[in-house]
């Protein structure tokens, strides 16, 4: 492993820009980057200091190598640690964490670094956009799920009782630094999890990339470094390609993005984000109900549907509400929709598809259809 | 009074154009204009229904007929009422406002509006800048304050325990409605609080203007129509060219709207934002503060400080420590002021003025030069 920023000629590591004018930035990608970060970092620092900013389970694995790597660049870095899961994204948690910035006197153009999964990422960079009416701040994703899809694109934010990401900012990072190898230290459920957002990038438009996670999910699952690169630069690229388009969501394009989630976000509400169904587990489910729904329509193929729910089945996701205890609960889920945050005008968009990569918006759905989707035994 | 859209025709209504690209917008000034309020409203709502955020003051004065002004339009419009008073701009209260709104199903592009004075429209911009990432808002200003200052040029936000506006956002109104009537039934001492800020754009740039004030004060004051107005429109314009050409302030001009703020926050700070001290007390007081470090720096002749601390004790505003009751604390108001936003790299930007219209930025001030200021027993 290298310790000075000679990362960019290291042939292993990928660098995606992300183009939107001055709120541009890249993503690196490669195995180790945790070991050089403070070099990247310190180009972003103008007083070498900065907020690490972290849950208690990253902290227990993997702080010191990036206090270390900090301190080697002449970094002065100060950790914040916030308890792990779901229930830190919220407004105390965010008061908390905006005071101790101020405490540690964090100015306007220091930068802080969100080091964790999607819930440290989104509570974090919601934190530094709203810290002194914005300050810039770094992603270092540590779960696949952050790594393929929340730490790239600038969505930031927090839970309420109405539901979850209700809160928040557009605030892009000025970087995002993907070290593949640490997420060998995930737990397998998270894994598969995380796993759930890269087979979405395949269904929304990109058949052959699915067709080639059909052929290599056991690599990619099981660290093998080129391959799991290859399937995090890809799904990273994907997003890129849909967040230089529409930024702040408002041509419809980034909708495209939600598929699974306007399904995943009721399931997960209805579950309570404790932990008993992972966003990746609601958003796999959240894919097949809206293949189910698309198949019904007499939109989609039925064989599209059934890789699909081949696919994320085999390595262990849910692919029914029974298996998640939720059969037969459309009245609520349908309630819980209901407070989308794309909902306009009363209407809700949906993300359907005629097969596998041929995902589109559709405004003009039957809610009474969609109950009696979510009521269907089998479904 | 009319209550057709008309008002753009009627020759007592300025329209002042605020220049932001997409964030573009108008700011409306007449006599009566919350009576046709609905109509400019309804352009902007694309379900003809909102929240319009006031506090407890504000509701009682004038709500009815805000309300009675949507009603006409065909609006549907749901009061929030908060406290009055500083304390409202907190993160409980934000969290109470954000959760109350999700309840009533304000959706993306629903439109907020601001009813109140500063505290109202900081408040609510903030919300609305991070209420599902970002919903549409518009500002009707009670005070005086809020009508020159604040809600102009799209700074919202929260106190914390650390300081003042410490937490929140850059986020545009879609419009600004000011209607100078309102302002009549404003207590004394806000309407001089208000008038502060007044007096604060002929002491930037507008020399002409601040001579004007001294010969027509006391009829503004009393609220002769077509010179308040005229003292209304001329702070306006003069915060809107300063806003459009630094609107994130990041090159520096902008920071010349805070005359007197960087003393004043300090002298906030220390008095706790109980009422004890108002916002534009404080700013006066900063205002003859930085015209007298001027003086001492050799900058400005000692002629202009005296027409200036002349002016506002005049009208009643505080022009000494003593007055306040802040005489002798050099040393903690300077520890106040190293939490100022605008510090950059450990250092404090000083508007200071080279005469009345000529004030600048100075980042090179002996703190200890400013401590011994704060403590002289004269200042």
């Amino acid at each position: 492993m290298t310790d000075t920023v000679t990362d960019i000629f290291r042939p292993d590591v990928t660098r995606i820009d992300i183009n939107l004018g001055e709120r541009s930035y890249p993503i690196l990608i490669g195995e180790g980057l945790l070991d050089t970060a403070g070099d990247h970092l310190a180009a972003l620092l103008p007083r070498k200091r900065t907020a690490i900013v972290t849950d208690e389970n990253v902290a227990e694995q993997h702080l010191q190598r990036l206090l270390d790597a900090c301190e080697k660049a002449g970094i002065e870095a100060e950790p914040i640690v916030l308890p792990a899961g779901e229930s830190s994204k919220s407004f105390p948690h965010l008061e908390w964490l905006c005071e101790q910035l101020l405490e540690m006197g964090i100015e306007r153009k220091d930068a802080i670094v969100a080091f964790g999964g999607g819930v440290i990422g989104d509570l974090v960079g919601f934190a530094a956009s709203i810290l002194r009416r914005g300050c810039p701040f770094v992603q270092i994703p540590t779960t696949l799920l952050s790594q393929v899809d929340s730490s790239v694109g600038g969505k930031t934010g927090i839970n309420t009782p109405q539901g979850k990401n209700l809160i928040g900012a557009f605030h892009q990072p000025r970087l995002v630094l993907i070290d593949t190898g640490v997420i060998d230290t995930l737990p397998d459920r998270e894994l598969m999890a995380g796993y759930a957002e890269v087979v979405k990038y395949g269904l929304i438009d990109d058949p052959a990339f699915f067709a080639w996670l059909e052929e290599n999910v056991e690599d990619v699952l099981a660290g093998e470094p080129a391959k799991r690169a290859h399937a995090i630069a890809t799904s990273c690229r994907a997003k890129a390609r849909v967040v230089e388009q529409d930024e702040f969501e408002t041509k419809g394009l980034r909708a495209l993005l939600n598929l699974g989630h306007t399904f995943g976000h009721a399931l997960e509400a209805e579950k309570g984000y404790g932990g008993d169904l992972l966003h990746g587990e609601a958003v796999a489910l959240g894919m097949v109900l809206a293949f189910e729904l698309s198949v019904e329509m007499g939109l989609c193929p039925p064989e599209d549907l059934e890789r699909v729910r081949n696919h994320l089945a085999l390595v262990g996701l849910p692919t029914t509400l029974a298996k998640v205890g939720l059969e037969g609960m459309g009245e609520t889920l349908v309630a819980h929709m209901a407070q989308d945050k794309k909902m306009e005008a009363g209407r809700l968009t949906f993300i359907l598809a005629r097969g596998i990569g041929k995902s589109f918006l559709e405004r003009n759905v039957d809610m009474e259809q969609v109950k009696a989707l979510l009521n269907r035994p089998s479904a």
